[in-house]
């Protein structure tokens, strides 16, 4: 399974944002509804062997995560809108420290970066990193920010992860992921 | 000059679709946003040595080819609905045969895929082309269909195309775009 984990700074921890104004007052929830995309859209099907899991840190709060499963979920379309709905239901949902279903495949919690940093051994797509195309083995799991740098927080509790860089230019997030599966595709030829 | 030329098989040609049914009622111009939003973001920064060719095909005609120039356009966000906004006001402004500049940096005129296809050298993106990893020299025009196949007409009109690949897997076209401009990207080191 591969996996990418995205933060979103300033994305809203409530389902009452508007699919009008995801870059606005939903904070940047759109650049989340891209990150689902590149993770899980091929032409004409699914990647089933994607996770993509969002921590979400703005308001109101508590922070969230929610899990997208590839091999699970259902009722996504490759458009913003489509991903921000499922998202919109999966903020609704009352939920605790476990992970609760909101709709086939989409998963919510309470938690933070650091209840899942431990989970899987995640690798950090940074700029001054090692090109992936020279690595001998890549890795399956990947952390990745959204338009916001790690916060200095973040950054002491990443500071040890091995650093992988997609290219020579700093992509958004959500090509970052496609370049990577890119790489990934290849190497499973 | 790099150069992406994207056929929107249904895409309206006229301005009078809703923000909120891309998918839909403007038959797929959701695709198109995408692949504007993959020729030209960059973290912090837009591709200036970029230019983004659509040829609409949907109703209620005639065809209209929609021209966005990285080094003058104005107004783009990243999200789907900025991108669409553009394409609205450049559907909305009446144009003959000549392009018509409709905000910053954004061009529109009546025209199909046979009035553009020779004002440049384009490369096919397809997925039995030579892998672009293994070519000595990278074309810097390419030519990709949206979510449908070429027609008949269109295959007989590119039939004699250099075919290009950008990995084992079929992407979408936006994605296709991302993995080719990182391509480039590392050649221009």
């Amino acid at each position: 399974m591969k996996r990418f984990l995205v933060i979103g700074h300033k994305a809203s921890t409530s389902g009452d944002f508007s699919l009008n104004d995801m870059p606005g007052s939903a904070g940047r929830m759109d650049v989340l509804c891209r990150c689902i995309n590149s993770c899980f859209f091929l032409s004409h099907s699914l990647r089933h062997d994607v996770e993509c899991y969002l921590v979400l840190l703005g308001e109101p709060g508590p922070s969230k995560i929610v899990l997208i499963k590839g091999d699970e979920v259902k009722y996504l379309s490759p458009d913003e809108r489509s991903a921000g709905s499922l998202l919109k239901k999966a903020l609704d949902l009352p939920c605790g420290e476990k992970l609760r279903e909101s709709t086939k495949g989409v998963y919510v919690r309470k938690g933070d970066l650091k209840s899942i940093l431990n989970e899987f051994e995640f690798a950090l797509l940074d700029e001054n990193g090692k090109d992936i195309r020279d690595l001998e083995n890549v890795p399956a799991s990947y952390l990745l920010s959204d338009h916001q740098n790690f916060t200095d927080e973040e950054a002491e509790m990443i500071k040890d992860l091995p650093k992988i860089s997609a290219g020579p230019k700093i992509m958004h997030a959500d090509h970052t992921i496609t370049v990577i599966l890119n790489e990934l595709d290849r190497r499973e030829r």
